[in-house]
């Protein structure tokens, strides 16, 4: 088949790879029809994630077909239309029990396109298929599902649960890339108030609005200020961090109310500064979290009720083959104007049916 | 009256002060018959706390006798035995409508000794009386009373409702000190499997075992490895920061499991550096929090049923005019061995009858 | 003053009545510029209640103007709207402090137009008014602010907060009066993936779709098998129960999926059949209530942020002195189509200009 | 292999059965050594739990060796000590994933000796053993563990985490049998203030003040009375019914505080009167659930840290192959006193070692 593999710090192909299939009775081997690329895996390719070893499969999002099964698998079987989720889960660890598939201490967690190989390529295997897979109802399409792998599941369990988002709530959200943007959607569902969105590029404040935000603030005119105003000075009751630097989680934590929560979604690799001289008083209450996909089958539910858009993400779609040049459009996402972008989907099959 | 009053940094007497008396129709003036010292008194002292103005009476606890009441107070009368809470509630403003006095927004939280007169006087004017102090039941005696003006509230809620201590749980309390042995305290009420105390002080990780801690570690000798050794690896399910500098606070932080929760009770002058690089995937949450007193009311019921043994905490008592004494005792506590001191109860009685 | 006056069951007038005033220092005094009519109230003419003594003034929601506080009412002050609460708190007794204001021990709960005269005149006086009224926004009008009186704080509370409604919940109210129908409007800010309302009368279903029903059922037609249906077997996740009857209750526990929760909301004045022998071991939980009015605040918010469409409950408006038809409207519901009547208002603005 | 086999209603054996084996990869057969009996295999043997076929080996709890693993078990192999859990989950459904495995949808909940052949037995066959057995620690010897396969994870669950006890709580306790007693247990994990025990028998009283109870009360004399008393009118923060029959459940109704829980632990064969007349202005929630066993690892750590002397309950003790004796004294537990019989365990041991 073939698959993007990863050869080492800037180096990596749409190649020919050896076919997967199933090694344990758990297994599932799913033959991929669609795709996106994370942002993590822009950090992959730049050699920032060490723990990735040079012929490595990348990606960790998926839509495909079930090809073949182990023997234990039973709750899919070959022929079902699947979302593979970023997050694999043993289903017997401590963590799996508890619905925290992101911490798996049996073999799941994040391995897909991190440990071992992933979904950018043909055809995938994916350990415990029956707690890392998810059926997909007919009418969500795989645009639309192939979304539900991380970007929404992270932004809603990691940003808005976390967060506590309640009606009538003010929730900031710092960052309006693509994470920040699903934070927008998916706090939505609770009915805050108002959502303010905060960002340094005027055209991704123009997308937060187009997303849902009742207001936007450029983060370098004190959005501190905006939030204070809106609030009778107070704070606001949410606010979320999806962008990943010091300064962006510190401004977080001057924009919360006493009382109110701050949940950080961006994948830092730089400590931050915690002023615990002015927040030690404020009853804060600050979590971290990678995603578990536990909200995955709550979150497809929604999406296959028409409540949901989460295709409306998607800026640029690509066939399959095309992974090079999704990736530089994706990398390039201030010049391209790219959120996410599709690999395969409708797109592939009209490729395929045109062959 | 007599009073112990605040004259500037490194300034201060036990002298005349003129008796307080009812301004508003919610005040009450109670005789003091035992208050104790607190931590951030001798910050006062020292300067730390700017707003404090020269002239003030210190102390923010007290146990002691209503002798007037506003016209508009309507739970106690004059004669009521009474606790007084280091935190006033205005009873209307949003925070206090959820029980987070400690933010109050209608000139309540933590005034007394701070904003306004305070409670190391013969008597103190008590704002919001109705909100602001407690009937004490007969069973209570003053010394167990007077610790539950502040630092078992304190201990209990920043600490171990924050930290969300469940029956099973390892919890590990950074600082032995007296907020920190109340925390271990407290956080038995919910039977946790195993306490650990961390701490410098050998006499202070001696006192933590007298005060419920299963095992105790040197923070100079690895205790993450102590933790990670009890715990299978992971780390613990709580831990409680009691001290206030960055180090320990950073400790906390290495030392809390995936999925944990550190619960910041110190009050703290300087930033600490948040380990995001690390903390970003691990599922944690950090609390911060001033007291809002809003458990005092079970605390109470706890200690008149004999189920918390506050008044073991304290290791000194004097009469009440030997202030300045009191003061010198627990502020030299590495060499006294204070951990509480407390002036007047049933001392104060007997000095009164001795007369 | 003129007010609407009980004089035992059967009896009641818009008649002449003393103007009320400033008792206690907690009290205020509001002219009242609407008022609706309750379900609770038509009870009480029936004599139904038999704690509200001949003599009384009924009506419990109000909006109107302070026109006197007491010395010590300190958050609204003469010339402020308000919004009068079905529910006073004294705010210092046990139930109070936790925000169940329902429950109040201390003088307050359901005391106006019952213990007391109440909103259902030209005056009223409302006591504990820091806590049991509300300041309005002048973005919300009268008539979108009287509902935020009584009924959508109840069906908030007591319906949609008690059955913890969540993202992708099937929601069932059974009953599609009033009180339903704001249910359905209050449960669509969590989400839902589906809301099905029964009722029997067709009239009433065609409103609940106009409300936000995805689905209507006929309450004579098995609309466990409708539940059943739509959820794969399982029945709802949270089922409200918003008539009153035993049969309506008794369908409820039938309609509620293993783990789910049953909210009653309905005033009950018979016993219920509970089906323990099959709900024992389904995980099921049961709640019951008063309204606390704690969520008053936030709907106020969401209100004036153009969120909640109260007003949509309105059908017939009268100015404040046809009290008696408007009641009389009411009472004959299911021919007049009412659902909500509201006398004053702009009604009354404009009769009083056009004088 | 020798098994006690039901044969149709009054009718059982301790007789020869075939020796069980892995039928499926997540099979494991454990050779039992200790087994308890559960007052609902009383009801099986007397025709009450009519899904029981004639033929079926009883029996749901058990401690013993893993002899035989299927394939795709991987967290315990053959040599391993463990406990049989109640309860089986398949690990796979929305259930499951919940936590709540009592309602398993995937072919497990409660299966053992009911759906299957059950522990009562030299040998049991565990389907998803992974999730359905627990390493035993060798701390916990066979008594104490064997109570932790049922009866302390229901009083636990479904009593003391469905009442949601806490510290300073009232909580009463209706029914002073074993099920009540390991109620009162474990109420203390979480500090209440005072535990009053109702029950019929004066031994049963007497049990449950040698378990914990503050205060117990006769069910003929009015203990809504007493509670009363005690908590200032207001009526129990939390009650458990430990009984299963409409008089307790309806008694509990009456001793709750509004605001209060009523956990329903009992299994009931009729319905209750539920009186909504009284209940629905008074804010209780009412819960019931099978067991889910979610609890049982941490009740394990609980039992090795010797924090729970779950075999204080055990009254009896026999030999494996005196099934029918051992029954007889359980099912005349008012004769006998028996609270909870063993079989096996170190009884079983010594008789081994004794050939």
């Amino acid at each position: 088949m073939k698959a993007f593999v990863f050869h080492g710090p800037g180096q990596s192909a749409w190649e020919e790879a050896p076919d997967p299939a199933v090694k344990e009775p758990t297994d599932a081997v799913v033959r991929v029809d669609a795709v996106t690329i994370c942002g993590t895996d822009l950090h992959i390719l730049k050699g920032d994630v060490p723990e990735v070893r040079p012929g490595t499969i990348l990606g960790h999002e998926a839509v495909g077909e079930i090809v073949e099964v182990g023997s234990d698998v039973r709750t899919v079987r070959p022929g079902d239309r699947v979302l593979v989720s970023c997050i694999s889960s043993c289903g017997r660890c401590s963590y799996c029990r508890e619905g925290m598939y992101g911490q798996c201490r049996g073999g799941g967690g994040w391995i897909l396109g991190h440990l071992i190989d992933g979904t950018q390529a043909e055809y995938v295997r994916v350990p415990f298929a029956d707690l890392s897979v998810h059926a997909l109802p007919a009418a969500v399409d795989d645009k639309d599902a192939v979304l539900l792998a991380d970007i929404f599941p992270t932004s809603y369990e990691v940003g808005v649960l976390n967060g506590r988002v309640r009606p009538g709530d003010t929730v900031a959200v710092v960052g309006a890339g693509p994470i920040g943007l699903a934070a927008i959607t998916t706090a939505r569902l609770f009915a805050p108030e108002r959502i303010v969105a905060v960002d340094l590029a005027p055209a991704r404040l123009e997308a937060a609005k187009r997303f849902g935000a009742d207001a936007v603030a450029d983060a370098r005119e004190a959005p501190e200020q905006l939030i204070a105003d809106l609030t009778d000075g107070l704070g606001a009751d949410v606010v979320m961090e999806a962008v990943g630097v010091p300064e962006t989680f510190e401004l977080c934590t001057r924009m919360v109310r006493p009382g109110g929560r701050v949940a950080n979604i961006g994948v830092h690799g730089k400590p931050a500064t915690l002023h615990l001289e002015d927040l030690w008083i404020k009853n804060v209450t600050i979590t971290t979290g990678l995603v578990d996909t536990h909200s995955t089958p709550t979150l497809l539910r929604m999406a296959a009720a028409g409540r949901l858009p989460t295709a409306q993400l998607v800026t640029h779609t690509f066939p399959l083959d095309h992974m090079a040049e999704a990736y530089d459009v994706f990398g390039r996402a201030a010049d391209t104007g790219a959120l996410k972008v599709v690999l395969g989907g409708e797109q592939h099959e009209v490729a395929v049916r045109g062959t």
